[in-house]
């Protein structure tokens, strides 16, 4: 099933307590399209400046990214420059300079519009709508947003979750967005929104789904040695929408396999800077880890 | 099998964002014997002051503790009092007096000393190390400590530790502890200690286990209104224990079945004040739980 992602492509800096890198690839819809060609070819709706290195591009192109949708804009790319703290958790952001990301304007190509799984990465929710404006009959589309859109632009934003299937944010714009901190209360507002599945990430604890098939939790499979946190959640979302359109189920037992996917491939994320364990990553490891995540939280009855 | 817990009794006074208690029954002792019997008579050893009030006995002794270890001090008991933040896992002590607790010396009666389980709240060291030498041949030592300790008293702790087999502390001191922040790092240097099983507690993230059978991560499980975290760690340390106590297994199927008790007792734990909520509790209610944990982590093999 063609899957289409419409997000960022950035250059970003990093520092954490052991390490840094500058100007990286990043970006929601580089960690997104790196992740979903290791099953499925995708779609990439995205703005760079003049100054993107090509080899980022080949890099893309070699994976199996189709690249007809990304513009070459007059200026420099969209840069994000944070700082971890020492729990690799929190994250300040020092810099975000958004240059062509600011007139980003997603134009889908007539070849694009029958796309059938969209990602509307965390992009303003004009631009969100305008996306959904131009496909022609998704069969699901998945959608992330931020405090900044939640809080300034929310008519829109509610416009866009009346027309999304899964509804991807994390525990704290889940607050922000219901106004409740405690997340089965958040849940089910959220859904009456408009979205009939909602994930709820929680970094290091995992990743909630609220569906039709109830409350499931995706722990996140513990890692020894934690690089750099950047793009975890993009990857994730880019591992749950592309098992979806690998499987082309929908059922809450697919659901469930998605988010175990998705939490897996959040987990090789952070290994390491950038999306460079993407790189190497094979659909071995990821399936032998989908297994040690199965084992993580398995037990036998109890009875007494 | 014969089940010792040797810990507080105390009288908690408790703010939350929405309600308030004040001198209600507390104390790592008192939430741990409520818990354990459900499903096992436990012997306690602990002391209260002169103003204990009667009707806090009867409730205990109603439930089938064995309080004849229960000291009766001159001066007052025990006293906590803290406030919730708004989150509801994070809170500050506000007050704490040690009163008769600062003297308190357990002296275990000859009828004690067999005790085949051992649950050692979170006590001065030194203390744990004398009930340690009070008790003959324990099947299993339980043990929790806190921060204090870690910081003040390291080289008792370590002698406590090496004669430990199940320590359960939460993420903060195990990183106190090893010097490090990532779990696994932590635990393989806590094993290397003593205590051959180490659970790590995350509060609503739920728990970890390490032992030989590997890790395993028992969620916490959701609920709808947190009414007072106070001895949620203490209801599962008894819902953990006493289960083991009471299968007689200890293999890492066992372990991981009693982590599991351990967790659905500690989310009943704080629907009410105080150990309000293990008055009514049934055996049926929490197997019910125990399965619906089952579900929240329940998923079908990932393929491609």
């Amino acid at each position: 099933m063609s899957l289409l992602v419409v997000g960022s492509v950035a250059l970003d800096s990093v520092e954490t307590p052991q390490d840094r890198r500058d100007d990286v690839l990043g970006g929601s819809a580089s960690f997104f399209s790196a992740v979903a060609t290791l099953i499925r070819p995708v779609r990439l709706v995205a703005v760079v400046g003049q100054d993107f290195p090509e080899e980022h591009i080949t890099f893309l192109r070699e994976r199996g990214v189709d690249l007809s949708g990304l513009q070459r804009a007059e200026g420099r790319t969209f840069r994000w420059k944070g700082r971890y703290l020492p729990d690799m958790v929190g994250r300040e952001t020092l810099e975000t300079q958004l240059n062509v990301f600011e007139s980003f304007d997603p134009k889908l190509s007539p070849g694009y519009r029958d796309s059938e799984f969209v990602f509307l990465a965390n992009i303003h929710p004009v631009l969100q709508l305008s996306v959904l404006d131009q496909v022609a009959k998704p069969a699901l589309v998945a959608c992330d947003t931020m405090n900044l859109w939640i809080n300034e632009e929310r008519a829109t934003l509610e416009q866009v979750l009346a027309r999304v299937d899964i509804l991807l944010i994390n525990d704290e714009e889940a607050q922000l967005l219901t106004g409740h901190r405690n997340l089965l209360k958040a849940a089910a507002l959220v859904r009456k929104m408009g979205p009939g599945r909602l994930v709820i990430k929680r970094g290091d604890a995992g990743a909630l789904l609220f569906d039709e098939g109830g409350v499931f939790w995706a722990p996140a499979f513990p890692i020894e040695s934690v690089v750099d946190p950047t793009g975890a959640g993009d990857s994730f979302a880019g591992g749950m929408v592309s098992y979806l359109a690998h499987t082309r189920e929908q059922t809450p037992s697919a659901l469930r396999r998605a988010m175990v996917y998705g939490s897996v491939i959040g987990s090789f994320c952070v290994e390491d800077f950038s999306l460079d364990r993407f790189r190497t990553l094979t659909k071995d490891e990821v399936l032998v880890r989908c297994r040690a995540l199965g084992d993580l939280v398995r037990f036998e009855e109890v009875t007494l």
